[in-house]
């Protein structure tokens, strides 16, 4: 516990160390997961689309996973309302469609219902899981089985990061074009070389910001969305995460003064521009914006700015998280909380129970 | 504009006037909508499902199209992600789908391109919009013209109900059992009936608060979404709108003392119950809950409360929005904003450009 009162100390939590375990879990889950691509295929043969069932971090996980299997692979996805199903019980039609559940322990009763629930409407049935033997895994007709290994924070770092790896490999098997596979033998590597990342100042201008949001769009959308819960979760503030283009459309007119917006962007692709456009606006209306990635004209005119991988945008989402999860758990520690039961102390100040 | 400066005066902003004309709005757009069902069966006839595609407001009336199609007429449904069309120019087979674009104007460029790009993919298309002879309108297979009459406000009140009646008409129209057509002809009544709740306390409150989250789940989480939106949008202050499934997760840790949770219920069906646990556990961790709606039991125990609708829950939410709006309008004032033009306001203070 040390750690979470000096404030200073780096990698002596456990949140640290599995953040830097993440090229060795991206590399087994990637091994692991190869040889079931045959196997998805077979599950997804006579199937026109791709329903994703998940909550939180792993939700999280499956927008990337929607984004990348229509912008990559041309197959048509959606997120379940998981209340559809477990709530109201409705009976659709779901003999066209390819389900994938994705739950870190495999054990989240609302996911496993749901994927049950999916089976009986026609589904083909796919469980992202973590955990061996779990109800998700053993009642799918596929279990991609990712190998972070026990995670024992309490904020997912290589879990999330290896659903992101397994989802990945599915848009792979489904004919991802142009495909990945390449870019996804190098993401162990990249995101090994990102882990000595200098993310001090933007841990110390997080930790004394008055007011944050997170924004990206597209396929870097998720990796938005899991900085803000993150953050939130880890840190104890409200931070919001959304898509640019919501941000704009309403919200942006309580961006002023005091307002650090976090911008995830793209090194290249359709959205890398107007990433930048973003930032520019987001200034002249006062705020301060802390770039992750993007292109050299973004990096350039963020007020903060970390480094992105350089990998196709397609699989930028494995590695652009990681400059994310090492700001996130030293900011916790400057906030003099820590980083692998945020919530553990939080008891003290009564915002749980 | 001397509303704007006495923060009590009623029923002299446009916002007002526009609420107050939502019960005719209502009825003639239903009128007037009825008539083209057999033409939406035949627009969806050997398809399967239905994609939604909004941004703003129009995306929150989208969300309950969503779920009223999946819970009540057993169609799956789901929300497109425009910028898979706009920007990636994804090719999809869509073939199977109807396309539901839903925008006020009609001219939003990214809807409408979004709606040539799913014609151009092979599905179906029906505009939801308020402006005949507008793009999106011209271009649809079946426009749905909304008869909300001009909105001169900033925040839109009537157009959001009556694209709301809109993909109830719809959803009638694909078979939504039991039927939801004799409560959708209540609902101009009961609209009627909720334009004089005493919404002053619940005002007073709001203005008042250090942090607001609105919550709801299911056929009424888009309500909730929608006056998270309106609120962000016409008090100038950061509002979130959650899944209460989404707020258990992870967020519920950053809940306390300060914090105003707005918690939209249903009176009946299966989420009435659930939203009545999750009062408790708020005001457990120290939040005030404003009540919309919801159980008598719900009613009881939240701190403040606004009676809802008596409607099915499939319909509820073209009602229980109408005391939002009304808190809404009643809050800015006494923030010295003007409803109707917020943001003119707001480059006062430098919080636009």
């Amino acid at each position: 516990m040390s750690s979470t009162t000096t404030g200073t100390t780096t990698g002596t939590t456990r949140m640290a160390s599995e953040i830097a375990e993440q090229p060795e879990a991206a590399r087994r889950t990637l091994d692991h997961l190869r040889p079931e691509q045959d196997r998805l295929r077979e599950a997804f043969a006579g199937r026109r689309r791709v329903l994703l069932v998940a909550r939180g971090s792993s939700d999280n996980a499956a927008t990337y996973g929607r984004y990348l299997l229509e912008v990559a692979a041309g197959v048509p996805a959606a997120l379940a309302a998981p209340s559809v199903a477990t709530h109201y019980g409705a009976r659709l039609d779901l003999s066209d469609s390819l389900v994938v559940s994705v739950s870190q322990s495999g054990a989240t009763a609302e996911i496993v219902e749901t994927q049950e629930w999916a089976r009986a409407c026609g589904a083909a049935t796919v469980a992202v899981t973590n955990v061996t033997g779990s109800p998700l895994a053993d009642s799918a007709d596929v279990a991609l089985v990712t190998q972070a290994g026990p995670e024992l924070a309490v904020p997912a770092t290589k879990t999330y990061l290896t659903q992101l790896v397994a989802l990945a490999v599915l848009a792979d098997a489904l004919g991802a074009r142009p495909s990945v596979a390449d870019d996804l033998d190098r993401v162990p590597d990249v995101v090994a070389g990102l882990l000595g990342t200098d993310v001090s100042a933007a841990a110390e201008a997080l930790a004394g910001a008055d007011r944050v949001v997170v924004s990206g769009r597209g396929l870097l959308l998720g990796t938005a969305l899991e900085t803000a819960l993150k953050m939130e979760e880890t840190c104890l503030r409200p931070v919001r995460g959304y898509s640019y283009a919501d941000l704009r459309h309403g919200p942006i007119s309580v961006v002023g003064e005091g307002l650090l917006a976090v911008l995830v962007a793209p090194a290249t692709g359709p959205l890398a521009e107007p990433m930048a456009d973003l930032v520019r606006d987001l200034r002249d209306r006062g705020a301060r914006a802390l770039g992750l990635g993007g292109t050299a004209d973004f990096a350039g005119i963020c007020d903060l700015h970390l480094p992105g991988p350089d990998l196709l945008e397609t699989v930028e989402p494995l590695a652009s998280i990681v400059p994310a999860q090492l700001m996130i758990e030293q900011m916790a520690r400057r906030l003099g909380l820590d980083p692998d039961n945020p919530r553990g102390l939080a008891k003290v100040t009564r915002t749980d129970r």
